[in-house]
């Protein structure tokens, strides 16, 4: 259930409706709008009536939730979430290599993005690897690089975190926690994330539904950590001409039911670099909020998916194409 | 094999060239590009030598060509096929009613479409139905009508073929000759319409590869017809928030792969109107040489698939947008 | 609607029923069962009273059909329909070659499948193959191999219908009609061969749902051909590891569903030979009626799909099993 | 690579082999058999040479592991494993509740499964869920009680690990831990069971490719716990007639490419109770060496997975009937 406050609601009404969900053994979620506050609860509420709440002072009204996930609904909040720079009115571009492989590389990468007004750089520390034989990141080290890059040139790290262990280190070193698509549905790690006080970008699972996603993200927020973006990044398919079938139409029909910020990967849903720009457009003509990009400044030479990674060139086309197009979908790139 | 002419070869050295390919029991296929003509071949040439090729007058070098589909294949033709107005420089819209209902609602469509810069109207005379026992369709009363819209608005008029019998029929009354999805392995029907002489749209199969895909407009092209336009339209996958998975990262790929247009059908991809604008955008963006639309006066009215089916009014708004984006894409609505 | 007739019904009182069906303008269908007949209608049944036949004499009920596919419910039939020799007390084996390459193979496989107990020979005439350019069978001289085998042996034969120009043939020359894969929804074939006087094999479409393949099966009922065989071959996923992914849990569902005989080609499901066997075995515990067996006497030198085919040993040791198996399914091989 | 010891080889000598190898700083994985020890090694082996090896005293050859997964495969190890009465020669039964719920109905279905000849009782104390807000099962009271269950029965233990935080308790409770479907590549997690010393059950992941689930068994065995069995459990597909689409055709090839068990769990697979039985029967059908079965003394009123749990008598009837196919396939129950 959903308690609606008024728009001049004071400090006081919104606490008294929090402290009754909380003598209901109700867990209170209070989520600031921009116009109003709204207190959504979760737990069992299939006995609670909404009077209970509707003659509080203070209250509008009192909305029962119909999906399964609750405080990632649209019903629940009406307003897009935006995080930092991140929501409807920009399009944010995230990009860097697979893997951190070293300082110099990586600090190169950084300055680059800096320059062309990308505000992310993204790499990955602990690697998710189907070998237990391949080279699994740096791991601290390569937090410690990220560290040090931010530091030298203010750039935001998106990098990911894969064991419960790690989640200190990783929210220190990162600006977004980047959750991957193996781990969607590892529920100790989301309910860990939960209690982050970092952004959190959770890849949709390889064979994931819609519904599934929300209720992933679902689990971070019900921890109290309402920072969530959703990212496609390809679904498994018969489909063989691309490494995964990106599902594209998943953004508007997520943008719909999620108040959630929704980004596109590109470069791992098609796998091989000369399609990655032309689905960065589409991803922004369907709706996204913002892309994914593998870049490197010698692709033919990194580490890790060197075959879908496009170069410093390639990625500063990208950009220019990206900033003209966001004016007819209006949105800036930041 | 591929005998690539000189820019300045004549007529009479084109012509020796296909009756030497004839001599040897093959068929030709003389595909005239922007600045030469290139023959294509094919029928069983493992054991042909190129020189046999190289030594006459007017021929600049013989290529074999690495595919299992030959003439739809970049490899035989580097040029984009156009197709009237079809092709590299603009961006085509088929708009209309899933079927054709009757002559008032069909003329309203052609008449609307035509004041919108519209050129093809898409409406169904034949219907493939899942059930026997639901509407198939107007038939030949149905093309009729078609014949009698066009006569009186001038608009092109695209429509399914279902089975051979009815070919000359809907050849006559079609601009482009629609094969549905359900058909596009249905081998004898795609050699029928290699011997028609109207542009053919092939839709992509629910669970074809690109590769068996392009094998399906081979059957086409190697029956004479080369006007061959593909269009995605979704496949089957587990994802179930949207009637099919639109898999626009074909777009790029297809179009690498082959010189023939690409188009995409995002009222069957996604099945809910609300979500077709953003597909079509997203379309265009994938570098998609058209789409097609299904649009209707009153959608909640349609005979079939009203749920995906757009009004006049987003209709309009969809071609304002992709008038601003064609722009930025380098081509032009028409 | 269903009109039940009592068991001691007479066949003016049958009559009576079906014409007064016909003058509401629907079309009867007459299905004799163990112990009494059955009368489906089809048509715009929503408005007609089940009264209407209840008060007619002979009648036991009328029911309403709940499905979308209705001559193929088991709601319409409770009995397992039989086929011949086909239907729940025996397990068939079909098998021979993927395609008729030429008499004398053609006439030692049906002498060794005879001398094995296996009553029907499959092998196709006309090939549905996915490049134009690869043998596409022998056509109608392979339907005359095929007589003349059947001739000097009595053997039954299966063979594929592609086009409706070539039905009559193919009927004259078959005792049981494939309807392949590629062909599921290619409903004019479906209603051609309803007009067949042959069993038809309709093979399972490589993305169909269990209740698209009834409604073909149905397509072919409406016609009043009511001999029809589900054949599961495999559905395409993103599994690799077999050439399709042989969905046998629809065996079950499909006989629960529908009264029709249910088969499976375990061939095409794997299309790797050593895997064949296992697959066979797994078909008949999981309830199939009987199998599509690719075998030929010297695999790796046959025109087509010699990958999955199994020699005379292998094959005689499964039907060795099979029919020790056979014994604990309540079931004899036949 | 692997080092072949003669079946005469001493301990001495298997010991120098092992010391060799770690002198190379590389990892030996010795792997007894049954009339001889082979030892794997994993690491950097491309600039091994196999004649360093072949030179000492009792080594037989020394052999190129070609697949990507080493430990697991057949190459490695031509044996089958056998863990505990599982393995080739025995066709062993999982059964029991999804969930634990409580001390009585546990106990009752050990007792049961015990006097029925089952060995083994699964139930999950840890429950994945995909809501954050549905019941996650009783966590280590669950434990308690299924330690009191194998006190006072004596059954073998199947129960899920979902976390490492737990994986001491869950270790010391169990005799085979499960790790399920969403958790294949939890890295973190296969690693350490990897670590512990009870067999581990690995279901396959709901779109894992077969070479990703014999990678994520390589993961645990990399880690020396050999242990490990294979479980199928359907992967997701287009296919709506079933829960997930259980692939039986996995199991063979699975077989063939490695060592390990291969079980099935046909519940989880089909996802309703009337279709259990049949997949059963084509588990056994299709080599597999055991099942998962879920049973309850009440299926109507379990707490999670109802409609896909069988009842007693059904058990009953399954375990009387692959008794009698057991034999047909060199095997017995148990």
């Amino acid at each position: 259930m959903l308690i609606v406050m008024r728009s001049d609601a004071t400090a006081e009404q919104i606490a008294r409706v929090v402290a009754t969900i909380a003598e209901l053994k109700l867990t209170p979620h209070p989520l600031p709008g921009a116009t109003r506050t709204a207190i959504g609860m979760t737990g069992n509420t299939a006995a609670v009536s909404k009077s209970l709440f509707e003659v509080l002072p203070g209250v509008e009204n009192a909305i029962r939730v119909t999906k399964p996930y609750k405080l990632a609904s649209r019903e629940m909040k009406k307003d897009d979430t935006v995080i930092g720079n991140i929501g409807p009115k920009t399009f944010t571009v995230i990009a860097g290599p697979c893997s951190v492989e070293n300082e110099e590389i990586t600090l190169r990468m950084a300055e680059h993005l800096m320059n062309k007004g990308v505000r992310y750089l993204r790499a990955g520390a602990f690697k998710p690897r189907s070998s237990p034989y391949s080279f699994q990141g740096l791991g601290l080290e390569g937090l410690r690089i990220l560290e040090r890059v931010r530091a030298k040139t203010g750039i935001g790290i998106v990098t990911e975190l894969m064991d419960t262990e790690h989640a200190a280190a990783v929210e220190a070193a990162s600006d977004i926690i980047q959750i991957g698509t193996r781990n969607m549905q590892n529920f100790g790690l989301l309910k860990r994330v939960g209690q982050c006080r970092k952004p959190v970008l959770l890849k949709r699972g390889m064979s994931a539904t819609l519904e599934e996603w929300l209720m992933a993200a679902e689990y971070i927020m019900a921890g109290g950590n309402y920072e969530v973006i959703l990212c496609e990044r390809g679904v498994r398919t018969f489909s063989d001409h691309s490494r995964n079938t990106l599902d594209l139409s998943v953004v508007p029909v997520a943008k719909n039911l999620s108040h959630l910020p929704v980004f596109v990967d590109p470069s791992h849903g098609v796998g091989k670099r000369a399609y990655v720009p032309a689905m960065t457009y589409a991803s922004m003509a369907s709706g996204a909020d913002g892309v994914l990009l593998e870049a490197h400044p010698d692709p033919d030479h990194a580490l890790s998916d060197g075959a879908q990674t496009i170069d410093f060139d390639t990625l500063d086309a990208v950009l220019a194409k990206l900033t003209a197009m966001a004016n007819l979908f209006g949105r800036t790139l930041g």
